[in-house]
């Protein structure tokens, strides 16, 4: 999973049918070493994430996984909202 | 999922029997920050995109997800037309 | 999907079981824009294409859903041979 | 598979659902050759992995295939912590 | 599917339940293009392949698909052991 932060919203009226109802939000990737550039990318979220939040996202197609019933068509979802990451080794951040 | 604009159709005559009926579009992602550098690709439309049009793409297996019944080999689907996106923090565009 | 161009023939007598049968080309993408430089990679198929063929390319586990039976270990599939692609906005070839 | 080094752990209280009582580490990939410049990640581990402990991670939606029930909305798992890697050609490290 | 040669082995001792019994591979992905640079990675082989034999490679969570019955945490599969790679167009090696 990746660490990133909720930058922004994302609105869109028209969409595949079974995707109505889901928020949509703009998340950046944080820098975990120095070689780190992702761009930034739309995940859904369920457990109430909000601008400014630091966040841990699954990405590819795990995220379709987020109900018991049938897959959706998404391929990030925020899995979690981070309290703390401790790294014990290297020169990272995060 | 990724945000881009469609610039192009693709016609395939002979396909896999089971993408019969399908439409293939050309989409260009957008930039979301100055790394971002990728390549158009193709992605399949069953909400009506068109030419110009800001869309949001879901890429790899998930897109196979897009009906019910049995998944398709298709690696990316035009999930939304996107009316807006708010940035609240940082200089990206989009 | 990615667009290539066939540019070879691979043959493994030694294979998975569920593979036997199966035509694995080798196919070169082809740049949709200037920062393409992806390398060749191995495809399964299924319609026909040869060697030159202008090809749409599924990647990823999606293309494990080539029959409608169990999936297949494969991760790239030809999906439709390109008769044209038209590009409406940009500078790219295709 | 990749191979990494576990350096940190994640504490989110606010997760999905189905995620709860799942432990989240943070791995460092290990260099195979010189090119790679990977960043670090976030992991679930069941196995007892360790702040140190040279691991072998499974990444995207096999992840998922964690549970013999349902698949979960995770792309990285440790699946071993690895005792040695043998290299017998080429000067990578590992 | 890539294309690699094997180059080492994989020890781990303690490893998720069902992934024992499991031969871990180190392969090395062979140059299909002068811009290719990819970092050697961890497959698993079910088909005898040794140190130095060429191989075909499945990639992502189609390389879970290699039993018939429930999927495995693994994300990458020896499928193939190759003969010969017949290119003909371009300058690629292989």
């Amino acid at each position: 999973m990746k660490i990133g932060t909720v930058i922004g919203n994302v609105w869109a009226t028209r969409k595949e049918d079974n995707l109505r109802g889901l928020k949509f939000l703009v998340v950046q990737p944080e820098l975990l070493n120095k070689s780190n550039n992702d761009s930034s990318f739309i995940a859904v979220d369920r457990i109430g994430a909000g601008i400014g939040d630091k966040v841990m996202v699954t990405q590819g197609s795990a995220a379709a996984h987020m109900a018991s019933d049938t897959p959706l068509p998404i391929d990030a979802i925020i899995i979690g909202i981070i309290d703390s990451v401790d790294i014990e080794r290297g020169g990272e951040n995060g």
